[in-house]
Formats: structure tokens, C-alpha cells, sequence
């Protein structure tokens, strides 16, 4: 389903975002205050407008009443997220999503009416330090605070050896969900099925299993 | 492997990926110039101090060629990132990763020696905005251009239906890889399981074929 | 009952309120950020304390959770007055009272917690504003937004008229509750006595009576 | 009668004061260098300039010498605060009232001709800390510095109670004057009137007095 | 008599009149906000104080109410001057002398209190046209609006001239008081007495019959 | 002779210089790089223009080098007067006056060309340090370093004394050159006029004489 | 053979370099973001243009592409030169030159592929440096890091030697390769030739044997 | 002979200086305001200290008046530049050098005393104007306005011939003085010596005669 979303402040999370968007189908109406980083946007957002989004009639000219999502990305200045996002959720937009610097300024915006609250910087640390602190990791996704799913390189010390030989799950109670060699997903490995050097695999498991085996491979 | 990381910049993205690598287990010397930044990591950093990483005499001071890894989180400024990035290159760090503002600092940097260069704020805003594209995606895994692993909320109208009835794979071309159901995770789940509102999907597919299955339950 | 106030801004309001609140027996702890501020206050104020109030730890070591009233005087600055305020409801103080600058800015305030808000430049132009549209009008306190009760100089025209005379109950509805005639109040007027020049009148009517009563005697 | 008013300075006390004397009836000139402001006040004072009011010949060409009143809000500046009341007062205005920052620039200012000095910041600090010092406080009349008329709370303890019961005018020396129950205002209460839980009372009396009644019912 | 100055403001014009007062053997006290404009008076006044002459209290201390006449030198600043004047005025110091940079603000301070108003600017502005406008005057002293006495180089077409020859009075009104020749001053010049190349001549006269006098020997 | 000034810099100092020097009948090119100082002479100087005179282009096109004198009066800048300076004696402007802040301001610019070296906050300094120094001194002409004409203020003491029951010239070295009475000025004052309260007199002496006459009159 | 410069950065190198370049023939097309500076070298350079030269799309709109060299003379700015010396290269120019600021940036210039480094305010200094060392060098060129070929005023005591008798090649290593006198260049001195107070020699030799001789004829 | 210097300005180009300086045996005494510029020449400068060089008190104390000669190598501050060089030859420092910015800078310079005026931008724009403008040119001297001696690379088809097939002298007026090939400088070279890829020339001749015989080895 097509949406329309309202995003206010096109730095580079805002703008990157509106991109995102925009390439999944959706209309996105682009705003900020610095002109330059409107016309960034021209040709990429579906519209894009030079507008001081803390000024209620602005927003009220904009139609920021009739979109179903909007997204306040400004950056730092606590006090114009405030307001455009108060104002936004005066105007009965269904679902408003902030950017916000810390803890503390995010228990505000919710206070305030917000429905979401992201911290990009703060989240991209966690992922980098995440992928660092491993020499396999590619990706993951936190199922629950204990349970993982993570895409790896298959560790060198593994290669030439079939499922079965390695016993992952008896022995570091950890699953291969997927196997990805020379471009090809196999999605139901089966026992037989050997790892390769350059193979990336899926596993799921507590972030202490997947450790416990990183490290016995390393 | 535990390893000795210096990170270089404790705004919100270093602090985070700062604290990320500590809890990971590694050890983590934090610099910045500004006191303050450097006092608010004193207590999870394993060492922090406050130090002008251009300066090549300070670097050595720090040891810094002993790191086998070295961030450079410095925010706006591509000369301190350059300076910094070039001073670590020539100290012999094995890996140097370096956070840019877009795509032609991240070219620079590169050039100038940076193993990685690392967009947070672009990052983020693809990610928010992949999330924001769908009204049930929770998070994802791009396996490749073409295939990821989406986590997802069942969709309501699937409430019900077993893995059969719904027969996704020959449907959609989709894999349910897991499904997540009162906080169990269910990672073989067979035909007759039945989907529950709650409940959340673990699916693997083209981006083009999962889209379809989202817009078909909506 | 003596009360324990913290008013954290010591501006021309935040010291004068203290100052009052000092004189009516009060405790007061009085603090801004600025040291100069903070002299001034300090023989004023039970206590009078540099710090910055937008720190948790801060308004912890002052015991701000021990007050029973907290009054948030900063003068121009949304961001420190919503921390503030955010902060103080978080360590359960039963009441907060903050100065707003605009309606929308008092909106945002009581989102955040905020018991009370006030505009103290906003209410002292209607009361100047009020006091100037009137050629005898002293003060005044609203009754409800129909009726007044107001303090005016007796119009020079009344000058030896008694009650009697006058009959302002019947010929324009107003209630003459009491006469200031040389220092001395008298709450019980009787129809004899006669209004002096240099007399202060004590009514309660409509605005509008009162208004036509006045313009009667211009 | 109507009066036409000029008021310099449109910031929230002068724009407040403006909105209250258009509402009274009288013509008001709104005047500031700021171009926002006076935008602001456009649609409510009777004409609106941008002008800067510290150059003689500007107010000349506004007419400022034909004003039986003029407002000098300027705020902090009393350079400016100065030029203008010397200014008006040499344009023979009658009346020319100015708010001042504190006592010394009211000195100043008077010597320089200023009819009026008022205190706008000082004054609601006042008036707040009366407010908060009592729990019933709602609003007053300095009629003396002794005698107050105060408007407040019934307190609780008095539920119920006539005021022949409560005999306040012979116990503490304070006089019933009003009772405002349900709306209602009862301007002459007879002794076997009873007090309610919600009730608002209208007092004369010594502050001293006052004080001593409302601990009593405390 | 030795007088006591307080000199407030220690620019140019302040510290050459600090000197000139010294010189002539008054006692001066000397002060100024910057310690740099301080020091440099040091040895030159009596004593010389870093202070700010804007704060009663410290006035106080430095016992300016004692001295007998005070001079406020302050430059650009009209809030300052007035301050100080202000307060100089309240301590009763009997005469104070004040720099204006001009005629309003001059008017200004003369409001206040100030006794003497000067400006310096100004009036070396009128010197120095004065003295640019003839060829030959050196100096003069304004007597009235119309007569002034003047310095001048005796114009070269009254070489080898006597004051009979010339006949200056009768001719010009001009009246020739003394000639100074050779460092010499003859001051009661007689008829027969020449007047040389070199000389300089005390004249008096009106305004016109000088600039007359001088056009004709030009 | 009516004279070609160029007035450059156009400051208290220089509009002042500028009015006079109009008024004594001469040409002035009043000249400053801010267009309200030029506004504010354009109906004083015989013409206004608004140019930067360090512009060797500029000052070409306004016919500098036609002048017969230039006045550099700009304030404080060392550079711009210096450069401007060079420029006009580079032209062949045979005399240029200039105002300098100190004496080795005044040093350069000597070096640079300037035919004439101006201090006036130091001048007005000494002179206003001279009459402030005695309660009678109006004004003064420096002779030589040690003789001096003043205009002084008739001392009480001599109130009713003739000339000769004065005696001054022996007792004191002084010579009275004419007595200024009712604003009449007797400028051969013979012995047996007498001096009365309100009386103006000329005098000439050393300055050490003056001062003891003074003192012995006080 | 005529070629086509762009020179990017007009300050007193940049425009300096443009004339030079102009003056020996070849097409400068001088480009800076200050219109001043574009200005002052309108008449000078081929083209002139006032331009961003670190945004792509406007060295595109230039054609930089198509010239030959480049000069990037931008001056304090590492972050400028960078992105410009980036774009340039991006763009294929054959030969990038960059002014640079220190070593550090030096390298970071060569690194991101810069074709030449210079330094003027570092090598001027070196050149003066040796200029002022010695009493009559007047220029040189290093040979090598050892030889250097020295333009130098002949030492009075060479005066009236000739160069057999000098045999300087025998006595300091150092050859006399050429002679000026009075205007003629004399390129094969023999050995009767005699030097006289005067001349200008040219000479090839180590930097230490030049300096051995010119210390004996000092 | 060792001299004896004062630089004053320690910039790039005053830094380098003075290495240059004391590489060549000469004492120097290193002067800046900027503390940390005097810390980096601390161990390259004779002696390195912090000061203001416009105050003549400081000079003093320098013992500045001792020197053979002075450098003011400050960079842009007109005022500094001239009061320094001033007091410099007011202390009768036999030689001052001045780094100036500008023409009409210089001239300003000389006129206040300075010996030697220097443009380091400029001429290093003009020097790298030049080699820019050859292919082969690698430096030169100018030995009259129309007379070079310049280094430049052998034009590859030079490659093979000698001397006398080259014939230089009489078809181009220009002389080969010298053939440095290998690292060997051959100062004499023969007819029969042949030039090779590689070699470098020494040659003399008027600028036009050496272009021409560069465009004819193109």
C-alpha cells in the first residue's frame, strides 16, 4: 500500500531516509529549512519544500494534516523537534516517528505525543560495534534479548566439514538455518551439505552459544 | 579474541559503538578532545582520555600503533578525520575504520588509506525507512542485492491458517524460516503449525516476492 | 504551614518571587547557572546555589526531591526549562509550577509534567493594559470572566454624592462593597455616606456596568 | 472614553498590554523595529509600524506627539528605553508610561520624564509567590500595606459551617465580603449562610490576620 | 586650592585630562574597567583602580562620594555614563562633569544630575576648522558669540609695517592687544612698534572685522 | 580665501570639523565609507559621498588630488588612515591634516607624508584638565611654554577693587588686558576701573603667576 | 606550445601565478569564490570567473575537464583543496599542482593524487633565508643536494684580482662561470680577466667551498 | 661571519626562515605573539620567546637594539607590520628586512624605515609561473631583465647529438654552460659531448632566444 509520509529535516538521516522511501513506492513530502538541502531533495522526493516546520500555519499550508506517517528528523535543536512534533500530533497525524539525541530529550518527545522514537547515531554504533567485535560477523538480527539471528563468514576452520560433522547444534545448541555458497541460498540444509571457505551462513542462537562457537572456530 | 581497539571521537555514534565493543568483551582506549565527552565514557571505556588525535606526537604518546584496530568516529570535520586516519595508516594499525559524512569524503578517506568507511547516518535512514515502508517488517538482513531474511509481524489476515493452508513457498516463492509465537522460537516450524496474530515470521525471499505476500494480507 | 520551595532561575521573576516567598516564611532554596545571579539571591534566599539544574545528578546532590514545590522561573530557554521541569516530576516532586514564554510553549509543558504553568509578561500587559484603558481603575480581581471586583479612585464627578444618591446599585448594577476614605476602610457602607474626592472604591459588577458607571462619571 | 494609545516595544508584555487596551476600546499604535512582531500584532492592534523608535524624526512622522498615551516596553535596552521616553516626553505626551528592568533604570527614567514606571518581571514574582505561599490564595488587592482584600479557597475545614458559626470578624478580625459558591456571587452574606467545599471567599483584613485565619482552618 | 577628582574612563580624553589635573597638582583618582587602560595610569594618577563605576557598591568603596568633583569619561557607552552619573549624583558629590556623544545624550545626562556636560569631539572638530580656515590663526578664545580673541601669524603683507602704518583699528574695528617677536612678548604695543615676518600677533575684534582684516593682507 | 578641503572620515571629529570649516565659507568633499555619517552631512557639506577612501581608484575619481587640503579624521583604524594618507600626498595634495589616536600613531604617519598630526581626545583632555584644575578659568591661549592668556572668571576677593588698588602687575607679573562687563569688553583697561562680581578678565603670565594670583584671590 | 591553466584560488600566489602564466602566453581560465579577488584579476586572466570549485557539477560547467593543468592554490583550507584536488583528478586533468601547507598535508595531497606539491611560504623563507646569510649572495640554483650554482656580488676584497690570481678553482674548489660587469655578461671569463667592485659572478661549487671563499673575501 | 638575527613573525614562511638561518651557522632570535608557534621553532631557533613585538618596553627588553639585523615576517596586520619596524629602526637595527603583502604595503614600509621589503607569495607565483610554463624548466636566475640562466631538463630530441651537432650558440644566441648527467656536473662541457635523455643544461641566454629553442625541441 502506497503511503504519505511527511518528513521534516533532510540531513543525511532525513535525506537517506526520504530516498528510501521514495524507491519502496511511497509519496514523500520533503522538508527543511535550509534551502540547499531542499533542492538536494528536488529530484528525488516527491515534493520538496523550503518551510520553517515549527510554525503551525506553515504546516497547516503544507496539508501536514493529511498525511498517514510523518518523520521529524531534525537534528539537534531539542526545541524545534518539540514543537513540530506537537504540532504535528495537534494536526491528528495517525503515527509521528522522531529522531532523537539521547534518552533523556526521547522521554520527552514521547511525553509529548511522539509514537516512535529512533536514535540513528546511537543504534549504528551498537551494529558497528556488534560487526567489529567479530572477525565472521556480516549481520544480525536480535530476535529477544537472548536469541539472535546472525549471517557470518563460515570461519576458515570450518571448511571442507558437513553439517553433520560439525554438530553445531548438539554441541553449541546454535542452528544453521542457511547456507549461502557461490551466490546460491540453500535454505534447508541437510546434513551432508559441507562448508566452504567464502560460504556465509545464517545461524540462531543465544549471543552465548554463537560466541562459544565463533570462538572454538577462530 | 579479545582485541585492543582505539576509538577516536565519542559523540553519540563513538560512545555507542564504544560501549558496544566493552560489553563485547574487547578492551577500548576512547579519545576525544572535549573533556566532557571523555568523562562520560570514563566509567565504561576501558581507558578514556582526552587528547587531539591530529597530532602525530600524541598519537605515539597513546601507543596507538599498538591497536589492532582503530575507529575514527570525528563527526563534521574531514580534516581531522583525514589527519587522524592518515597518522593511524602510517603508526601500521592493521584496520582502520572511518565514519563519513557521504560519499565523497568516504572517497577520500579511502584513498588517504581507510581499510572501512562507514555512513551511520545514511545507514540508519535506509533502515528507518525500509521499516517505515511496511506496516509489519520489524528487521531485516540483506543477503543479497536481490534476496533478504525479513523479520515481520504476522500479518492479521494470516491469524489461523497453518503453514499448508497458507502454502507461501509455492505462492510467493517464500520461505517461513522460524516463527516467533509467545516468545518461543520455533526454527522448523512444519505444515500443520498454525500463524497467530502475535505471532512474528522469520521469512526468506526476493524483496519483490515478500512484498507481494505482505500486499496480498494486508 | 512553612513550605520547602526550590525556584531554579533567578532572574528579575525567579528573585522576586523568591524574595516573597522568603517574607511570607517560607523555605527557599534559590539557584541558577549564573554565579552572579546567585550572589544576589544569597541574602535573600534560604539557600542560594550555583548549579545547573538541567543535570540529574545536580538537582540529586541539591535533594530537589525533598521539596514540596518546585518553581521552573528560566527565563527564554524551552530546552533547559523542559529538562528541568521533565526532571523534577521524575523525582516526585508533588508540585511544579513553570514560567512559559507563549500559550504553545505552556502546551508542551504540561505534556512534560508541569502541575502549573504561568506567563508572567503576558498577564502583567493585560493587568497594565487594563489599569491604562481606565482613568480611575487601581486593581482588580476577576471574579469570573463576567464579573470584577475592582479598586478605583472615586470619579471626581461623585464628589459629595452619598450612596443614596448615587444609586449605582439600581441605575447600573454595581455593588459599592467598600470606601478608603483617608486610610481608613469602611467595609459596611451605609446609604448617608457621602464619596470624597480622593476616595478609593471597592465594586463588584459586570465589566460592562462598570464600564457604563465609569463613563457616566468621566 | 477612547484613547489612543502608542506602545513601543512588541515583545510578550507589550504585545499582551496592546491586545488588552484594543479589547477595551481604545486605538492603539503598535510599534517595534522588529518586523516579526509587528507582523504579529498586525491583525489585532489598530495600525501596526515597523519603526525604530529611538530617531526623533521617525516620530514625527508617526504622529507620535498626538497620543494622549504613550507605552515605552522596551526590554532590556535602557539606552533605548531613554531615547524614546525623552523623545515622547519633548513631543508634550501627557502620559508616558515605561517599563523598566529594575529600580535604578526606574530612577533613571523618571528623572528623564517617564510619568510612569512599571516593573512588569518584579511584579508577578510578587504576586506569584503570594499565590503559592498559601494553599487557598486565588487573588488580591493590596488596599494598604496592611490591609489586603483577598479572593480564596473556602478551606475544607470550614465545610458546612455559617458564618455566624465560624465567626471569623470577631476571632481574627477579618470580614466575609463575598461568597462565590457555584457561580453564584452572594455580595452580601447573612449569618446564616453556609460554606461549602468550593466556595470562593472575598476577605478583608490585616495580612497578619488573614494569615492567622487560614492556619486556623488549615 | 588642591582639589580631589575621581576621573571614571581612562581612554585618550580621560588619561590626557588624569595628567593635566596632576600636573596641575590636584589629587586624582583614576578608574576603569580595563586593568590594561589602569595600568597605564598607574604612574601618572594618584591612585589608579580596575573597577566597575556601574555598581554602587563598589563606588562606595572607593569612597567616591568624598571626592569634590568627579569626571565620567566613559566613551560610547550612554547606559554606562548614565549609571555612574546617576550614582555619583546620589552620593552628593558636588559637581560631576560628564563626556556626551552628543546633544541628546548630552541632554540626557543633564537630566540625570550632571552638572558639566562636555564634547570633547566635537568641539576639537570646531578648533580645528577654525584653524584650517585661516592661514594664519593659531588659537583663539571666544569671548562672546560675536568678539574673540585671537592668536595669529602676522600675515607676510605686514612686514615691515608699525602699527600706525597699519592702522588696523580704524580700518578694521581690530584691536592689536600684543606681538610676540622673537619668543618676546610685547604686550602694549605702541604705534611705532613693526611688525616683522615671524611675529604673532593677539588680536581682538568681531569675527567679521578679523577674517576682513585677514583677507586683506593675504 | 574660500579653500578645497576633502574631509575624510566623517565622526564626531570630522562632522564637526566639517560644519565649521562650511561655515567659515569654504568648499568641503565630505567623505566616509558608511552611508548614514554621509546622509547625516549631505545638507551641511557642500557635497557628501559615500566611498572608501583607501582605494586609490576611488579617490581618483573623486578628484582628490584637486584639493588644496585633506583632512584624514578616520577614527581608530591605523591602516586605513595610513593608506589613505599615502595615497592623497601621492597626489600631490599639498597639505594633508591627519588625526592620530598616539604619538606613535602620529610618528607614522609623519613618515607616511602627513603634513599635520591631530590628537583632539588628548588636546580636549588637557584643556578641559586646565579649567577644571581652577574654579575660575574659562579659556586659554598657550603663548610659549610658559606664558599664557586666560580668560578668566573675576575672583570674588576682587569684587569692588580698582586696577590700581590691585596692583597685580607688580604684585604678581600679571597684566590685565581687558575686562569683560555686562558683555561689554573694555579692552584698555585703565587704573581706576574697577572689577565687579560677574566680570570676565584677560590676563597674561606665566603660568606659575596666574596661579599664584589665583590662589591669593580664591 | 601554448597551454590551458586553470588556477584555482586567486590570493596574491594564485594571482601572481595567473599573470605570470598570462605574460608567457599560455590561456588561464582563474577561478575563486570571491568576487573581489575574481575581479582584481578580470583584466589579467583569459577568463575570470567567480565559481565553487569544490562542487562538481560546477567545475563541470567550467569544462575543467579539458585543461591541461591545474593549480589548486587555495590557501589555509586542507578540506577545499582536497575535495577540489579530487574533483580535478576525477575529471582526468593530466596534471594537478597543489599549494599546500605543511608536509602532513603534502602527503595527504599526493595521496588523494595530487601530481605536484608546493610549498611558497615555506621555500620563500628558505630562499631569503640564504639570501640574507650571506652579504652578496643575490641568487642561486641547487644543483644538487650539494652543488649549487650562486649568483653573488663580487667580494671588495676580489677587487681588481684577476681570476688567475684568484685561482679560486685551485684554492676553494669553486668555478667562475660567469661575469657581470657593468651590464655585460661575460660567459667564458679567462684568466686575465679582472673582477671589480661591481661584478656579479656566477659560480658552481659545493655549498660549503662557496661559503669557505666567500668568508676569506669578506 | 655569524650574524646575529631577529625574526619577528613565526609563520610558515618566518619558520622557515629561520631553519634556514641558523642552518647556515647564524644566531636567531625567534619572536611571536603566538605561544605555541614559539614553541614549535623552540628547538630550531637559537633562542625562541612569546611577545608582542609593538611595544617598545618589550623590544627593549629583547635587547632587539643589538641585533644586526631584524625580519618582520608578520603575515597580514598592516599596524603590526609598521609599528614593529618602526620601533626596529628607532632602536638603530642596522638592517630590516619586512614581508609585506602588497605594492602599496611596501611602499608604506620604506617610507617608515624598512631596508628590504620582500613579497614571498608573489614571487613564488611568479617562479612557479614560470616552470609551469615550460615543460623542461627546472629553475633559473635572472641576471639581467632580459639575460636567464636557467636549469632545465634535455628536451628528448636532444637525445643523441652533441654540442656541436646542436649547435645552440649560433642558431638560438643561447650557451650551454654546464651538463650535469648522472649526478656528475661536467662545467666545461666539449663540442663532442653529447646530451642524453635525463641530462640536465645550464644554460644562458635572453628569454626569447631560450624559448625558442625550447619550442624548436619540442
Amino acid at each position: 500500500m502506497k503511503k504519505q509520509f511527511i518528513v521534516i529535516g533532510l540531513g543525511r538521516f532525513g535525506s537517506s531516509l526520504t530516498k528510501t522511501l521514495v524507491e519502496a513506492g511511497h509519496e514523500v513530502l520533503a522538508v527543511d529549512k535550509d534551502i540547499d538541502l531542499v533542492q538536494g531533495m528536488s529530484s528525488i522526493a516527491t515534493h520538496a519544500i523550503q518551510a520553517d516546520a515549527t510554525d503551525e500555519s506553515v504546516l497547516k499550508e503544507l496539508g501536514a494534516g493529511n498525511f498517514s506517517h510523518a518523520v521529524v528528523a531534525i537534528g539537534e535543536n531539542l526545541q524545534s523537534s518539540i514543537l513540530t512534533t506537537l504540532l504535528l500530533k495537534e494536526m491528528n497525524i495517525p503515527k509521528v516517528t522522531v529522531k532523537a539525541k539521547n534518552i533523556i530529550y526521547g522521554k520527552v518527545l514521547t511525553k509529548i505525543g511522539a509514537d516512535q522514537v529512533v536514535y540513528p547515531e546511537r543504534d549504528m554504533g551498537i551494529r558497528l560495534g556488534r560487526q567489529l567485535s567479530s572477525d565472521n560477523l556480516i549481520d544480525y538480527i536480535e530476535l529477544s534479548p537472548i536469541y539472535n539471528l546472525v549471517e557470518m563468514n563460515a570461519p576458515a576452520a570450518m571448511n571442507g566439514y558437513s553439517i553433520y560433522d560439525l554438530d553445531v547444534r548438539a554441541k553449541y545448541g546454535v542452528n544453521i538455518m542457511a547456507i549461502k555458497s557461490n551466490g546460491e541460498i540453500n535454505i534447508s540444509p541437510r546434513a551432508e551439505d559441507k562448508i566452504q571457505t567464502g560460504d556465509t551462513l545464517l545461524l540462531i542462537g543465544s549471543n552465548e552459544d554463537i560466541s562459544a562457537l565463533e570462538r572454538k572456530y577462530e
